[in-house]
């Protein structure tokens, strides 16, 4: 596994056939499978006209589009802008981190809306595609923005592309079992987005172990500027994640319920990150690594409880706690698994996204558990866990013990996926770089 | 007052205790107080699918989520990004600007959700909350943020976070006394947010006065890109304005029309600012100062009349105006404030804050006082002003007046709040940093 | 047209009285038109409550405002962010970029709202504005900032206004000759907005040729940061265009229909481009100016036909394309264009807005001469391409003539007007820079 200084530097990262083969031959093969399979839903169609007389709707308003579009823009917001710019605090690796996440999200798009469209969205030999389509492949896009944190600065666009569509593939058939073999309610995804996003990135990562990096260790740093444009993707996350928590929630009271939850859990976390972060360094001064990220934890931690009946202060709870836990795991845990157990975690994904997704994923499976009709209502009851056909008879505790499978599952499928994904990815012919070109925007970019 | 410079140099600015002390405690009193108090409005809850029955609404969409979400997404953007990175323009001071911006609005928020809950939303004992308690807290916060400015740079972040536990509080008595008791429309918050906010925050940065501040005056300037990165906040709290102003007004036609005003008066402002920025520097050279914050004076300037009929062209002179009188007050009245009265405004909310805010809320009770029933028409007319109940028999011109004894209202509390804030801030045992030290990251952040 | 160096040098670039001139009596004239002619529609006048039982709705829902505020919103943030922070890239103009581009925008939405007003929502002697004048106004003023795009760093503040005073007046007379007479489809402004903004700005830099600007070529080029500002702007565009192509659409199917197609369409779109951008470096490596700019092809090619039933595989097949055609335009056409056409295009709108926009128009025309009634429903046919009054008889192929007739009179246009408006900028009146002063904040900017 070690590689002499000399041997990296004799790597071959030239990506001018390479990459440019990949995304147009994959592009191709989106265009025949997009004009196989992919159709508009009935109420994006043109049909819609008849479609409104058929559904007794008497307005264009009751159409989905008006119900979801603004929490799709937010979505798309974070995934492109949140993610991208909350990787630019690297102070040479800026173009790779907002450039990069732009390649692997826009093609990821497109793969998961296949993917999830084939588990989801299939009637008749087509995928008929909304709204909610558009949000369910950027929140799978999402799983994978995660995972690239892990490996920010260390693999070639290539290796992104690859990791991209296995990991959205992976992604769709978690998410399937989760949703519809298990019936299990996680529509902020702590499970399936955040939990197994961030261990499959960190399995990859561990497999990619890279013995020499502290070569390129002055470059694992930020400057002044680079850490004021992470705090653009830091800021737009943390706003838009009441948005992220209610996309696809039931429309009315289910919607309503999971912004609030989500931004009383953020605003909660805040107070304990800068508590924390504080409170951990000797002179007690603020670090910005803890403020760009821990102080996300609380939207990742209510991803699935939030549309329950988690109430405000349940929400306060959970945010306090996933607060601490991220920012301790900044200070104590992040060197720990670089040094002990070889994961080298660029942007400290195992403190926002893979801890704080456990937390939601328990939170969800214990808010699920406790469920009462008092609390919910007969029909709200119902309504809000689907508990019609045959989950008819499924009572709180089960759901909670299905939860709690949910978030082994996703375990599973993240460790198992992320070690044949990262053995791929270790194969000599991607074009990644040497350890003392990692973290350096002019290996890939014109600079 | 005076201290001389080492005493300065002396100052305890380490918060590893305090800080972490502060946010703990009051985070446990928000839970503990959540808990007590704060469940979900019948919009959120589970219960709504009863809800709907009883109010007889045959479609979720009828749910105050949809009215006003993308509003609250908009308002929560200027809230944090918007202030907080129109504050970055300091060349050293970019993570106290845009991070203490997000520990004091983070708190502030929830505090907010209380104090606001129990003068308007208690009912049986408990505070319910749906999205249209989400934009009054981020419009509570606001006025903090305002405030932020005027000391930006000067206080420790305990001091903000005292500030704005008062603040907080005080705002929620003064916006009781003025649409409860003095049944004052003010929507958008001339008079409750930017009149209150800013001349609180002078008043507090008159008794935080710094004789020694020169010592700091090489800090106190911008770079390029601290610039461009200001430039961030200010579009973003230009572009949403309307959303500022609209997102709490009544649904359909109010909402529709704040929108329009606000965006005709935000566009001729920034006219008249470039304007006056060109014609009052010597070169005719315009003045990055002028256009990160007079731009935005035509949208505080309308605030509380643009939910009435101002028309387009009302709006066009009330943008041209404030933004003139803006731009005169960065060129003339904040060296006339520090220099005299020793006010050390960093941000010129004087500018950007007060003189527009006391304007809208002028404008406002004149707009008020001219209201005619063929104007509003019969219907139109008792909504727009709520002259329902024991405010059938009000005439416009009395609610002009009630409108100009709220700016009265406003100013009172405002000085007297700030002054007892302040002198509680000056205490030597917050942690603030002495004289040469203000506008410096480094005091309180790695960097 | 030679001028010597010294010459260049005593260029009088005082902006003290003649922009402050402009400024303020354009907007008193503004104020007077308004005053004279423009009114709040139905659904955003206080006699909405009245309105809302002539028109039988039982809704505030119903009101146009929900339908389109928030698409309203995300184009906003498209003109003044989107639009100001891509011209960022430029390591000596970012105050230029987007304080220019504020203020023309700023203005130019005032003028656009009367002149597209006098042409569509003239009513007894009234304009009636609603949210939808707000949009299209935005596009109108997005045509120019296309315009700007060519010209970046090489005019006065002053020639800009003149400019959009202009162009203002020339793309509503266009629109007026597309959408009224010609009855042609264009809600994303393929033709419009993109086609004959970008050869409006090319004809105008084309006149406004500069033979010695080899001189400031130092200052062409972008730094580090100033690229990560850029990208800010490009991705705010990219993610919101599908609200800017949707933005006006017929409600229901339409909107949704655009929004779904767009997003496919520029997905795919980065993925060429990234292809392409690699493929013809010597080095593979990519290049920011690309990433930056051809992205964002696959919006505006899908800006006619995104509300047609393009279907997702129809729409990546046209981002596709247009990501390799703006990405060969930049390595290709802009040198060809700039060394023997003489066309000066600092931010190569040829290749982001003109080819991309005659690439749009014709799959618009292609796109309505397929149109079937099996495809769209009976309904969704006359609805899509309101084959209604004197149009009933309008064949699908006959309107793919029109559109096709559409860009040709857009082209004249732009040609026509842009060599005429370049003419007038041409005088020696507006204080543009000297060759040498080119691309220089400090002209025009306190620095």
């Amino acid at each position: 596994m070690d590689r002499p200084r000399h041997q990296g530097m004799a790597k071959n990262t030239c990506m001018r056939w390479r990459l440019p083969l990949v995304c147009l031959l994959w592009e191709v093969a989106m265009i025949v499978l997009f004009g196989v399979f992919v159709r508009f839903s009935a109420e994006a169609d043109a049909h819609w006209e008849e479609e409104k007389q058929e559904m007794n709707l008497t307005s264009d308003i009751e159409n989905d589009f008006y119900f979801r579009y603004p929490s799709f823009q937010d979505v798309h917001v974070m995934i492109f802008v949140g993610f991208g710019f909350l990787m630019t605090f690297l102070k040479r690796y800026g173009f790779g981190a907002v450039g990069f996440n732009f390649l692997l999200a826009a093609f990821g798009i497109q793969w998961a809306l296949l993917m999830q469209g084939w588990f989801h969205s299939f009637k008749d030999g087509k995928i008929l595609i909304g709204v909610e389509n558009l949000i369910n492949a950027d929140f799978c896009v999402g799983s994978v923005c995660i995972a690239f944190g892990a490996i920010l600065g260390k693999t070639s666009p290539i290796q992104l592309l690859v990791m991209t569509l296995f990991q959205v593939t992976l992604f769709s058939v978690n998410e399937y079992i989760l949703l519809n073999l298990l019936h299990v309610k996680d529509a902020g995804g702590s499970m399936t987005i955040h939990t197994f996003g961030a261990y499959f990135g960190l399995t990859v990562t561990r497999v990619l172990y890279r013995p020499n990096l502290e070569q390129s260790k002055d470059k694992q740093g930020s400057v002044y500027h680079s850490d004021l444009f992470a705090m653009i993707g830091t800021l737009y996350l943390w706003m838009y994640w009441p948005s992220f928590n209610s996309a696809i929630s039931d429309h009315g009271d289910a919607q309503h319920r999971s912004a609030i939850n989500t931004y009383c859990s953020l605003a909660a976390c805040v107070l304990t990150t800068m508590a924390f972060s504080s409170m951990l360094q000797k002179k007690g001064k603020l670090d910005m690594v803890h403020i760009q990220n821990a102080t996300l934890a609380g939207g990742v931690a209510v991803g699935t409880s939030a549309e329950m009946m988690l109430t405000p202060y349940g929400s306060l709870i959970v945010g306090s706690i996933s607060g601490i836990v991220s920012t301790v795991g900044y200070v104590y845990f992040t060197p720990f698994l670089e040094s002990r157990l070889h994961i080298q975690d660029t942007c400290g994904i195992h403190n926002l996204h893979a801890m704080p997704g456990l937390i939601g994923g328990i939170v969800g499976a214990i808010t699920a558990a406790a469920a009462t009709e008092d609390v919910y209502g007969k029909e709200g009851f119902i309504k809000a866990f689907d508990f019609t056909g045959e989950y008819q008879t499924r009572t709180p505790s089960i759901q909670g013990g299905f939860q709690a499978a949910g978030i082994v599952v996703s375990l599973l499928m993240a460790f198992a996926g992320g070690a044949i994904v990262g053995g791929i990815l270790k194969l000599p012919i991607w074009g990644d770089a040497a350890a003392e070109n990692c973290f350096e925007d002019g290996v890939y970019w014109e600079v």
